[in-house]
């Protein structure tokens, strides 16, 4: 960590600075340079990342050298992280296609959706049974009933299932029924479910806070990760700025920045992202061809009467023709789907 | 709600459109533009939002006419919200100052601030039991011991307590202590939790998510409402934006745009907006100056030992020096503090 | 145009709005629904555009129905525009790609870079004469001797060159040596600039502004057009928004948009987007997957020397190999480079 | 500038890091630490400013040290800057205010609004003859007719006039009528623009552009200062943020930041931030609060007729109210209006 000490600071206030890093027990290096002092300290960093040495006299700021994330970080592992459910493997050079609708609203539809969307290609089963909504007067989710249904689903045709938690005291209920359990974007710091859904055996599908940065985001991974949890796949979803075009900007960006940054997957949920079904298939491309390793997206046999989220939902047919797309995009970057 | 028709929509989209908004029971107003045709669905438009009407072939795109929440606008009630807390009222013509550390740390310390800050003239005590902390690896609150001290320092005092719950599991035992209920930015729309403390008998403090809309703010407030408990005061505390030189950008228009729309009472934290001890005193005065009804401050006696925060605390003499200050501004706008 | 009343709105009100309307030539269509009145404006909206309707008292707001730009619409223009430079088109099936230095900085180096890029496969060559440099101490271009150098490049190599226009007073003499006229973000409402390249005969790249709407974007393509330069380029370069892992974020969802809401071509520059050179390359490959019809990228033989951006150029080596991808991409797509 | 090694980089690329820092005239520290070598580099940070050392292999990151600014900031000049402009003074004890139309429509109507705000107190009239707009259709201003109208009415008032200047080849002829030039948020970052400015006599009025960091703006100061013209002052008017209730999102906290970072003046205008007339009053308060210098604010005798901007625009008699309040707030911190 460096910190730079402001033009004026006085002898005692250098000292002062200086003692309180020998006290967290690192070393410290001072340089005086032509227009400001700095001052190094050396030893672990993680140890003054939770000190306010902006609040000491003399400081001008503080620049962290370590990432303040470890778990999620290629240093604490080598290899890229895949993980397998149910014989589906994420991480690995197959990319994984999680579709189906955004809720579970009854049996005949849920399954008939599994059927399309398998038979396209698909590799997971997606749906909610809890359902975080703007507005208290909305659809929200059959709860149980609909994780019953999933289950169905699941054995009739094959595919493992992902669904969301949103409260610490449905993981366990979840968990039975659920292959991999999914955080939400507006649950990526609800910091109690992190630490809840790191005791448990399940993979966890993080959702990007809708305006966490990469750090962030990083962060919450490693909560459920030091709880002893490690797998973890990251999913970008769109982050929220200043543009209406679309209902969030798909940051694609974040794909390559990952991959630098940790050995977890990264997929990429472009229906949310875009909030419109006809933009939904240009931006699945784009995020294979930016190096995701999986895509999940929003299927519905019949989006006018979705209870949710039925303008950004595919068509089963145009799914199909997506899915067409996808290997051909997958093959020309030496992957497959 | 207004429903605007593609150019090219064929005769049979119109009709089906114009079938979707009466089978919910409204009316289909067509009126043919020169070069648009748009439809007015007229009725009740609570139940067309939750209807996918982007998705019906034909619609190019639909405009609401009404806001999505009730209880929160003066429509539902004209008089402003007066909340009443231990003799502290909380929207009246008084500014009320909730002040105390970020964290609570021991007992000694948080009496020695509870008595400064009273003595400077703060009408509540805040400081946190519980901490949401990005990194897993900060500190995380004292949990009950804390309010415990909270509960100690309020009889000593003689001033009522806030103070942050972030799980639905620890609500009836936080609300046996405290006499405000925080909800902070991160749990904006975890709504679990909000829908719980819409059961619970004590005020909320809703602090706005970080990069929230007022509308989706305002929807948050309606889930508190929806479950009987009208006593939520609003509390804008910075923005997510490009700008670095603070944590946050503080919103204060908010404030009058909060008055336009809603009688509930809206009070600002500077503290967490701008992330500077230094920059709190500026912001705390324009608070004041817009028309907030209360400000919520960090204060430490010794920022920099503080376990959480310590940047952004001000030391008692500072706040002290402010409370003067607020006093004449107060004044100044017809107010008091 | 749709006018929403206030709910207290008087009679009077709402008459002078009518009366406001037929002012101007057009028809009210007066609504009158369970909670609010609502007046249609039937005949030019365009008319409308520009009248402060909310400032009328008893107007609660306003909605637009139409889109403010016609000439870079679908309705002005039916087919996709085409532009012919040199041989090369922008905007048909072959993906164009411009690359070179960001800033011409010696005859030599940029002779070779071209004949570099040239042979890897680009179309166009790039390369800043005139540069916009945030700090008035940085390196501000060759200036004349600068479009020397790109005019011999171009002869040397036979690719046409796109270069920057920063001030009116210098469109004549770019003109001479340039292909392509390029309007950087930061001029992207540099309205007298957009004036002045609408008379001119040479295409116009219009790079979207940092913080541009696409709505504010097609307004500035407007403005040329209007001006009866009709072949306009859109460059999408990354918008500015809160996160700092990246230059800027790359909104690649706006070309999807555009496809939609224009006629006009669209390419995407991915080395300003991301700021790091082993970022370009995945961002690229997404962006001919995403539809775009062209890419301009950044190429330096020693970015380490480079007077401007060279954290984000390709060594020649490394753009050959991104051109091998790409043309693999293209091909799946449909297109090719 | 601090230059953080990767961590396996080789002993031949840490050599070559050191090589070029001392190539450019610097000494280069290195640092070992546990996890990281650090190497500083020591001497004049500006001459590194403008090397990609980021494109240098074996570098992780660079932390610049300074900022990049001096004649703006406190180390070039220990004062705060008051600039004289017809006897008034902008940067001392007194907030000036500046007030008038958006845009000069035609003389009668320019003068009765200069005599209303006079007579409210108003120090400045405010009023443009050459305006920026979105769209091509809309009124673009009177040009010198404009100018002369406001010459008019300066002397018939009594009032220095403020205006704005959005090309190189319009200055010469706008000083000889205005007392202080505007550049506005679009031109922020046009250079050329800026460094003619520069070499011009009169104070210059500078827009914080619409995403513009503080220190790019500050940036953009220096462009001017650094042709001599070191009468510069700040307008913070409000940037984009993805909140759609204003117009933009007001940064006050914008304010005291500059204070610490800059001796120049600082003004707001919070027209053009909110842009509607009923949220300008509280935010104008605030800007007072916070420590601004001055305001801009637009007024016009009837706004519902404005040629531009007409549904921001204060009526004389609210502003004659504002100021009367304004008054108040001046006082309560120290200062007159």
């Amino acid at each position: 960590m460096i910190i730079v000490v402001k033009p004026n600071a006085t002898t005692e206030e250098i000292d002062h600075i200086i003692k309180k890093i020998k006290d967290h027990g690192l070393q410290a290096h001072v340089s005086k340079g032509t227009e400001r002092t700095i001052i190094g300290a050396i030893g672990d960093e993680a140890i003054l990342q939770s000190v306010p040495l902006e609040a000491i006299p003399g400081v001008e700021k503080v620049l962290p050298i370590l990432k303040p994330f470890k778990l999620a970080s290629w240093e604490f592992r080598r290899e890229p992280t895949i993980i397998d459910v149910g014989g589906q493997q994420i991480g690995g050079k197959k990319i994984v296609v999680m579709a189906g609708p955004c809720a579970v609203e009854n049996k005949t539809l849920l399954i008939e959706i599994a059927k399309e969307v398998k038979s396209a290609g698909a590799t997971f089963i997606r749906g909610g049974a809890f359902k975080p909504r703007t507005s208290p007067y909305a659809f929200q989710g059959l709860e149980e009933e609909g994780l019953k249904y999933l289950a169905e689903a699941r054995d009739r045709v094959g595919l493992p299932i992902v669904t969301e938690v949103m409260d610490p005291r449905d993981i366990a209920m979840i968990a039975k029924y659920a292959d991999v359990l999914q955080i939400g974007a507006r649950n990526m710091q609800n910091f109690r479910l992190l630490k809840e859904v790191g005791l448990c055996k399940k993979p966890v599908l993080l959702k990007r806070g809708i305006s966490a940065t990469i750090k962030e985001w990083l962060m919450s991974a490693e909560y459920i990760m030091a709880g002893g949890n490690h797998d973890v796949i990251l999913c970008e979803r769109g982050i929220r700025t200043y543009e209406t075009a679309t209902r969030n900007t798909l940051d694609l960006s974040a794909v390559p920045v990952l991959k630098q940054m940790t050995h977890l997957p990264v997929i990429v949920d472009p229906s949310h992202a875009v909030g419109k079904w006809d933009l939904v298939a240009p931006m699945a491309k784009a995020a294979v061809a930016a190096g995701a390793d999986g895509l999940i997206i929003e299927v519905h046999s019949n989006p006018e009467e979705a209870l949710c989220d039925g303008e950004q939902s595919l068509k089963p047919r145009s799914f199909k023709l997506l899915m067409d797309e996808l290997r051909l995009i997958a093959k020309a970057i030496g992957r497959e789907i």
